[in-house]
């Protein structure tokens, strides 16, 4: 097996923030195939590939760093209607690493391509002959290093040989697990929902621990569903639905090279078809579809590196969600908060310095802050019910929950993050060696 | 005394990057005084005056946080030409406690202004009634506690008392000592100059070591000059040299409420007057009150909470300064650059990372980075010099210079700030208790 899930899953009990982890199945015109390639000195899986036997259609989002790694460039460039395989690989990022890095994306899409035919002919009544450009990668890990395109392609065989047409649980936590750099605990959420009559499944993976600041996707996220959405509506969805999910967490404020969400749709259920976002029976799907993005993106923060506190951040009754969105994010990454909230330190004042840092217009005698359901700050003044003690009992939870209303608008965003410890130096200060 | 500066001075050999403390001595027409007013659980000095007796020219910059302390406001407020005193306390911020801190700012301005006011009877030939608008506040220290209204009242008498009219090395130490908060190490600066034939002096303190991030003006900062020099042309010099000192530098990315910087003309030295920026006989006062100004901004820096190292951020040669200056802050403020650098790993592709999130377009095929004087990236590939055991040993070093050069334009930017380490999570979880 190379892992041992049940080992696994007892460091639950160490985190009790953790969520728990929901049984993934089948996803119908899919299938998972893990291996080591031995990028890391360890026994770990660190090559993960989804194969769509029938292509899938689908979409992404991007970092939108300035610098990107040579495998989205690669992604950018495919212009081809459905994807057969997405080969994701863990310990290098393929970022930095010029023209020979993206050479080496080429190669090993030639090979799995040529791989990926041979299988349809061996397994399909109508075998397809498969592309290179009909492969996409996801790549994370060191910024800068040399991309190993010998040990992975070397391994391009094994790969497709390993293909099983079913998934069940384990397979999936070997896929999430594959996909992981400082993560300590794979990220896998599920929904169902329907669309008319037709039962769909919404699956989908994550990694991200370090590294986090969102900007349109962040992270490597992955999202599987057997519904039949055509690229345009599924891009659409994802734009949509990223904005309030994957682009509402922070652990560091820094943003990678590599992030990237995508969605893909192998049309296994038929259904009537979706036109437009408008479409009163996308509706369903649209909101199972951000529970998955959600659910995901909390548990990138819950892992984030060093974190001892998840923490919600809800800004209420803005003038836009921008300005939400900037206060919640300048409470989020502040240093200062979140080592506060680490030492279980009731330090409101900060939260008030890092309102103030946001550069949001507002009237300070209207502001209100809670946390959890203590009352902190009423009107811009100390709320009467005020009890330190009381709040210093609350900053004892695993899960912190701040409220920001400045009675200015209408309008709300929630950011999420963690606290700042010293594990996240530990991890950080000798991350390469 | 109160302190013991040879007891302190000698902590400098713990520290190398220390640069040496200059010897300032007299600054005609200011007085200073400063005692303990028991702010502080501890025998420290934490109320610092600043007596002009017959007034100073005088212009300031302050944070730009959308909540800014109530001695901001008052500052913001009185309109007098002169000031005669500047009141500094630490411990307190005299922030978001509303209406109340105002009042308590509004009592000691009164009490002080009729204390001067006997003084200036007994001491002056010629007394001068002083306002209590003619005084102006520095606060620093936790928001949202109670101003101490009475601690500081009750030294007032006290504190006029024990004015003297000559200051030397120690009285200044003294002053740079009593507005420290979480400080190691006082922050003081000096440069001489000529204005035409005049000799001109320019001294100054600073207090600082975390919530700073700069935005106009940043920590406490106060410049004295015995130029006689118009508070329009002082508000310029100040505006001016402000951006590539106190607004280059950070440690944490946090805003103060109670950021401020401030310089004082006591018109002591006679010399042909200025009345414009552009006259050629301010050029040397200008230059050497940068020099003060960056003196103290890199003191910040040193001490900056918890840091084992000081980095310089030289970005070159992109198109416009403000290009330069969001890639170097980009940089300087990566919790993941910071931490890379504590743990003295040469993990360059941080560097990359931080760039790319700047959101500056440019042509990475010309992008160059050098460590010290080791090529790392040259034309967009890594340097065929590059030797990484070479660049390990650079990072023992405890100043680290890091160069970005775009090679895109002809504007430059430095920015400076330090690693990012276990005891500023220390320092930072449990400010309060």
């Amino acid at each position: 097996m190379g892992i041992n899930l049940n080992n696994f899953l007892t460091s639950k009990s160490k985190n009790k923030r953790m969520l728990e982890f929901q049984d993934l199945d089948h996803i119908d015109g899919l299938s998972i195939s893990t291996l080591s390639a031995n990028l890391y000195n360890e026994n770990r899986d660190d090559l993960v590939m989804f194969y769509f036997r029938d292509g899938a259609n689908y979409a992404s989002v991007y970092t939108q760093s300035k610098i990107i790694s040579e495998n989205i460039k690669w992604n950018l460039k495919q212009k081809s209607k459905k994807v057969f395989s997405l080969i994701v690989n863990t310990r290098n990022a393929n970022c930095f690493t010029g023209r020979k890095g993206y050479k080496s994306l080429e190669k090993i899409a030639e090979l799995t391509s040529q791989k990926l035919s041979e299988k349809q002919k061996e397994d399909e009544d109508n075998p397809k002959k498969i592309k290179a450009k009909e492969i996409i990668f996801g790549c994370t890990g060191t910024i800068g290093e040399v991309f190993p395109e010998d040990k992975i392609r070397n391994k391009i065989p094994e790969l497709v040989n390993k293909i099983k047409y079913t998934q069940n649980k384990y397979i999936w936590m070997k896929a999430a697990l594959g996909i992981m750099t400082t993560d300590l605990e794979p990220k896998i959420a599920m929904e169902e929902c329907e669309i008319g009559n037709s039962k769909i499944k919404i699956y989908g993976i994550a990694k991200g621990a370090g590294m986090i600041q969102p900007n349109m996707a962040t992270t490597l996220g992955y999202i599987f569903t057997d519904a039949d959405i055509s690229n345009n509506i599924l891009k659409k969805l994802l734009k949509k639905n990223i904005e309030t999910t994957f682009n509402a967490i922070t652990c560091d404020s820094d943003t990678s090279t590599n992030d990237m969400v995508s969605i893909f749709s192998t049309g296994k259920i038929k259904h009537t078809k979706i036109n437009s976002l408008n479409d009163e029976k996308i509706k369903k799907f649209d909101e199972a579809l951000e529970k998955v993005l959600l659910n995901l993106a909390k548990r990138v923060v819950a892992d984030g590196e060093g974190s001892s506190k998840f923490i919600s951040i809800n800004v209420k009754n803005c003038k836009t969600e921008k300005n939400a969105k900037k206060i919640g994010f300048s409470i989020a990454n502040s240093p200062l908060v979140k080592t506060a909230i680490a030492g279980e330190d009731p330090n409101w004042g900060r939260i008030i310095m890092a309102i103030g840092k946001a550069g949001v217009q507002f009237n300070q005698e209207k502001l209100s802050i809670k946390f959890g359901e203590l009352s902190i700050i009423q009107n811009g003044r100390l709320s009467v019910n005020y009890d330190e003690s009381q709040v210093a009992d609350y900053m004892k939870n695993n899960n912190i929950k701040i409220e920001i209303d400045l009675s200015h608008g209408s309008k709300n965003f929630s950011v999420y993050t963690m606290d700042l410890t010293k594990k996240y130096i530990e991890i950080n200060a000798d991350y390469r060696s």
